[in-house]
C-alpha cells in the first residue's frame, strides 16, 4: 500500500523516538518543585551535591565489552574514536562507584552524595516503562555500620512526608540479603549451581504482596494456576524446603528492637538447625534487629519496619535491602482497587566500588523512581502545581512599527512591574488573538486600537472575570451590550488596573482552594 | 615498560571518559541559582517549560544516516534494535524543531518555549571544551515579525543583568544575515560555487573584533601573518571588493531608529550601485532599522545595538542573529587583557521546521551557555554560591549499638529542628573523626563519652570560632589548658546551644562580607 504517503514524501517525518518523552508546563513545574523538596531533606540529613556525566566507559559500568552483533543489550553505547566503548548510564550508583574509585583520596569519608539526574535503558518500553526517567539518590560510602543504612531508612520517611505523602499512607520496609542468603542455603539451595532455582524462588517470595502465602507456597512447590487458567511453574521445593522460605513471609522470623525471633514450630529440625547456626544468617538477623532499635530509638518505628519478605532484584547487594512502599490503594487498568506499591528502594552494596579497588568499600544508598512517586502525589491530589498564570496578552491591533513599539513599550512596563506579560507576536486578526491569549490562560488582555491612543487609553479585559459573567449570561446579545469584564483606563494607570485583575484572580484561588 | 604496573592488574581503572566533567557542591548549587534566576526571567517574558528527551532520530537533527565506519561524525549515535539510527541531541534546537512539527495543531501560536539542558557534542575535547555541557534556550516559533527578535535581544539583556551582569559590562549586538548575502552578492560572491570563498571572508569579518579593520583587510586581500610569522592565507578579494566588506564594519553601513544610512564615498560605484538595488540587502537593513526603533522605543537601546560586523556560523539563520557580549576584560593565558566575549547567541530560523512540515514556519531564539555565563560571574566575583555551611557531626564515641541509638537519636532531633547534621559513620578514632567534621565544614561537634553519658550533657565544640581562637593563641599548652569554644550544655539544651552557634556564625558571615 505504498500509496497511502502523502505525495509530498521527501519531506522528514517529525515523531519521538519509542520509549521517550516529551514534557512541558505543568508536569515540569511540579517535578522540579518536588525535586526541591527532595534535595532540601538530603541537605538536611548532610549529603552532598555530585553530578556526574551522562555516560560512562562501558566496562566502569559493569558491562563487559559490547558484542560488535549487540552492542547495545541493555544499555544504550557507542564507540569513541580511540575504539573505546561509551554506554549512556543505565543508573546513578554505578557512576558513583566510578567517581568514588578515582577520587577516593581526596574524599572525605564516609562520603554522603546526593544525585538525580536521567537514566537510560535500552529495554523494549511499554505503558510507563521509558528509556529515559529520573533517579534521585543518595548514598552513603565508606561507611560499614549499618547505622549508615537505618539512617538511609529513615531519610527515606522524612522525604516522602516532605514531598506530601502522609504518614500512614506509606512504609518502609527493611530487609537484609544475608538473612535470604541464609535461608536458602538451610535448604540446600547453596552454591553456583543452584543460581536458577534460587532466582525462582526468590521471584515467588516477591508475589507475596500479591498472592498471599497460599500463593507463594504454590509458586514455591509445584506452580500456581491463574483465573485466566495460565499456569506459572513453580520452584518445585519440598514442603519441608517451602515452610522455612515461608517462614520470612508468616513472621516466624522476625527482628525487633528487642532482638531476633524464630518461631519454627512445625517446620523441619534438621533445616531450623542449619539455619540458626548459619553465620550469615545470624549476622543479617542481628543487623536487622540492630536497625530496629536505631530506628525505634530516633522515633521512626513506626514507619521503617523490618519486613523479611522485601526482595529486590539487583544482584549487586550484599546485606541490607529497603523499599519505600505506598500503602494507600489505587484503581487498576481493570479498575480493581490495588496498593500503590514502591516509589524507592535500595540498599548495601559492598562489593561496587571494590571493582575499580581491589578492596572492599561498604557502601549504602536508596534511589527514588522521580516520575513514579510524581504520578503517587497526582493520584493523591497533591500535585504542587499551582495551576500556572499565563501572560497578560498586549494585542497588536495596528502592524505598523510606530504602532508596534507602543505595545513592545508596555509590554516592557508590565514586566518592569514583575508582570508576566507578551506582545501577540503572530500575524492573526482580533478573533484569533483573543483565542491565542485564552489558550495561554491569560488573566488579562490589554487593547489599544488607534481610537483609545488618540484618547490616551487602553482597553482592559479580564478573561477570568470575563468568562465566569459569560457562564451567566445566558443571552449572547445580552452579553455583548454589558461588555462585562472590560475597562477603559488611562495608558498610565494600566500597570495598577492589570495589578488589580490578578490580585482578584489570587484571592478568587484561594477561595476555591479552601 | 609493563613493570610499572600495580601487580593487581584485573582491577579496572576508574576513569571519566575525556571530555566530560564531574561536577560538586558549589559548582552545582551556583548552577541552580543561576537557571532559577534565568527561568524566572523567561516566564515573566511568557515563555514556557518544555524538555524533550537527550536523544532523538539522527534524521530529525539534520544529519544524515550515519557512515558505518564514522557513525559518530559530529554527534553520538547508536543504532535501535529495529536498525533506526539514535544519536545524542547536539543543540536544543533541532529538538524543538521536531516538537513544534509533530504537535502543530495543538500548540498555541506563536509557540513560545524554554528549554534547559544538556547537549552532546562528539568533536575533540579541549581546554573549556567539553564534549557534554548546558544550554539555556528560549525560542519563538510562528512569529514572522522581527518584533520577536527585538523581544529576545531584550530578554537577552534582562537576564543578564537578572544573573549579575552590570548594566554598561554586556551588549547585545544585532545583525541581519541578509545584510551579510546583499554585500556578499554586490561583490560578486552569490551563488553555490564560491561558498568556500563566502566561508573565508565571513571568518575574516569574525575577527574584526580581535584585529580590527587592518588585521581583516589583510584576511580579505592576500593574508596575514601574526607576531609569531604564521601566515593565514586571505581571501584574495580586490581592494573593490574588501572595501564593500569592510563597510559592515567601518561604519559605512548602519541602521538605527531613524533609519538605514550608507556612507558609500570611495568605493566602487558599480558595486555600491548593486548593494543598494538588492532587495535582500534592503529588507535586512529595514528589519535591522526596525529593531533598533523598537528596542529604543523600550528603553533598551543602550544594552541592544545593532552591529552590522557580528557573524554567526550556523548555517541555519535566515535573518535577524545576535550575541550577548560581555565587554568587561579578564585577562587570557599569556597574561593579556582580553574581553571576556559572547556568553550566549542566535538568530532567525525560518527553514528549520520546514524540513518536516513542508512550509517554512519563522522562528527565532537564543541559547545561553550556561558553564560560560557561569564563569563570567565568577570572573566578576558575583558567584552565587554562599558558602555551604556543612552538617553539624554527632561523633561517635562508643561504638556499641545503645549509645549508636543516643546519637542517632541526637542527630535526629537536630534535623526536626531544621539543622544540618549527622551522625559520624565511619569506622576512625576521636581524632579522625574531628578531622572529618573539619573537612566536611562542620559548623560544630557534638560529643558525649561515657562520663557525659552519665552527666545527662554533652560537650560541644564551636569549630569556627575555634578556628579563630586558634589562630590568636600561639602556644599549643595554652590553647589545650583554655579548650576554647567548648562548652558542655545539658542534652535537652543541645539544639538550642547549637542554634546559638550557628546564628553567630551567619552574623560573622554578614561582617565579612560587608
Amino acid at each position: 500500500m505504498a500509496k497511502t504517503d502523502k505525495p509530498n514524501d521527501n519531506k522528514l517525518k517529525a515523531r519521538l523516538p519509542r520509549g521517550l518523552a516529551d514534557r512541558t508546563g505543568a508536569e515540569l513545574s511540579a517535578t522540579r518543585a518536588m525535586l526541591e523538596k527532595i534535595r532540601a531533606v538530603y541537605e538536611l540529613y548532610g549529603f552532598e551535591a555530585l553530578e556526574t556525566p551522562a555516560f560512562e566507559y562501558t566496562d566502569a559500568l559493569g558491562k563487559f565489552l559490547p558484542d560488535q552483533d549487540r552492542p547495545n543489550e541493555g544499555v544504550f553505547s557507542f564507540q569513541d574514536d580511540d575504539e573505546q566503548w561509551l554506554s549512556l548510564r543505565y543508573d546513578l550508583t554505578a557512576p558513583l562507584a566510578r567517581y568514588v574509585a578515582e577520587n577516593f583520596d581526596k574524599l572525605p569519608k564516609p562520603y554522603r552524595s546526593w544525585r538525580a539526574g536521567y537514566v537510560y535503558r535500552n529495554e523494549k518500553p511499554g505503558p510507563g516503562r521509558f528509556r529515559q526517567f529520573m533517579q534521585f539518590d543518595a548514598d552513603t560510602v565508606g561507611a560499614p555500620s549499618v547505622a549508615a543504612d537505618a539512617e538511609i531508612c529513615m531519610m527515606a520517611a522524612d522525604t516522602l512526608e516532605a514531598v506530601g505523602i502522609p504518614r500512614g499512607a506509606y512504609v518502609v520496609r527493611v530487609n537484609n540479603r544475608k538473612v535470604l542468603d541464609g535461608v536458602l542455603e538451610a535448604i540446600g539451595l547453596g552454591g553456583e549451581d543452584n543460581f536458577g532455582r534460587r532466582l525462582i524462588v526468590l521471584r515467588a517470595v516477591d508475589k507475596f504482596d500479591k498472592f498471599g502465602i497460599p500463593g507463594v507456597k504454590l509458586l514455591l512447590g509445584a506452580g500456581r494456576k491463574d483465573e485466566s487458567g495460565d499456569f506459572t511453574k513453580g520452584a518445585g521445593l519440598t514442603d519441608a524446603q517451602a515452610s522455612l522460605v515461608l517462614a520470612m513471609l508468616d513472621g516466624g522470623i522476625s527482628a525487633t528492637p528487642a532482638g531476633v525471633s524464630f518461631e519454627m514450630e512445625g517446620r523441619d529440625i534438621e533445616m531450623v538447625a542449619r539455619l540458626v547456626s548459619s553465620a550469615v544468617f545470624k549476622e543479617g538477623m542481628d543487623e536487622l534487629a540492630e536497625i530496629a532499635a536505631l530506628v525505634a530509638a530516633a522515633g521512626y518505628g513506626d514507619r521503617v519496619k523490618v519486613d523479611p519478605s522485601v526482595v529486590r532484584g539487583l544482584e549487586y547487594y550484599t546485606g541490607p535491602v529497603y523499599e519505600a512502599e505506598l500503602t494507600f490503594e489505587i484503581t487498576d487498568e481493570d479498575g480493581r482497587p490495588v496498593r500503590f506499591g514502591s516509589v524507592a528502594g535500595g540498599g548495601r552494596y559492598d562489593g561496587l566500588v571494590a571493582r575499580f579497588r581491589g578492596e572492599k568499600v561498604p557502601a549504602t544508598g536508596f534511589s527514588i523512581g522521580v516520575s513514579r512517586l510524581l504520578a503517587a502525589l497526582a493520584a493523591l491530589g497533591k500535585l504542587d502545581a499551582a495551576a500556572e498564570i499565563g501572560p497578560v496578552v498586549v494585542l497588536a491591533m495596528d502592524k505598523e512599527p510606530a504602532r508596534i513599539a507602543d505595545y513592545m513599550r508596555m509590554v516592557a512596563d508590565l514586566r518592569a512591574n514583575g508582570i508576566r506579560a507578551e506582545m501577540y507576536l503572530g500575524g492573526a486578526g482580533m478573533k484569533a488573538q483573543m483565542k491565542y491569549a485564552d489558550r495561554r490562560g491569560a488573566p488579562a488582555v490589554v487593547i489599544q486600537g488607534s481610537n483609545e491612543k488618540a484618547a490616551g487609553e487602553v482597553q482592559i479585559k479580564d478573561l477570568v472575570e470575563g468568562a465566569r459573567i459569560a457562564a451567566s449570561i445566558a443571552d449572547n446579545a445580552e452579553y455583548r451590550a454589558a461588555r462585562p469584564a472590560q475597562l477603559a483606563v488611562p495608558e498610565a494607570e494600566m500597570v495598577a488596573a492589570i495589578r488589580d485583575i490578578l490580585e482578584r484572580r489570587a484571592e478568587g484561588t484561594l477561595g476555591l482552594a479552601d
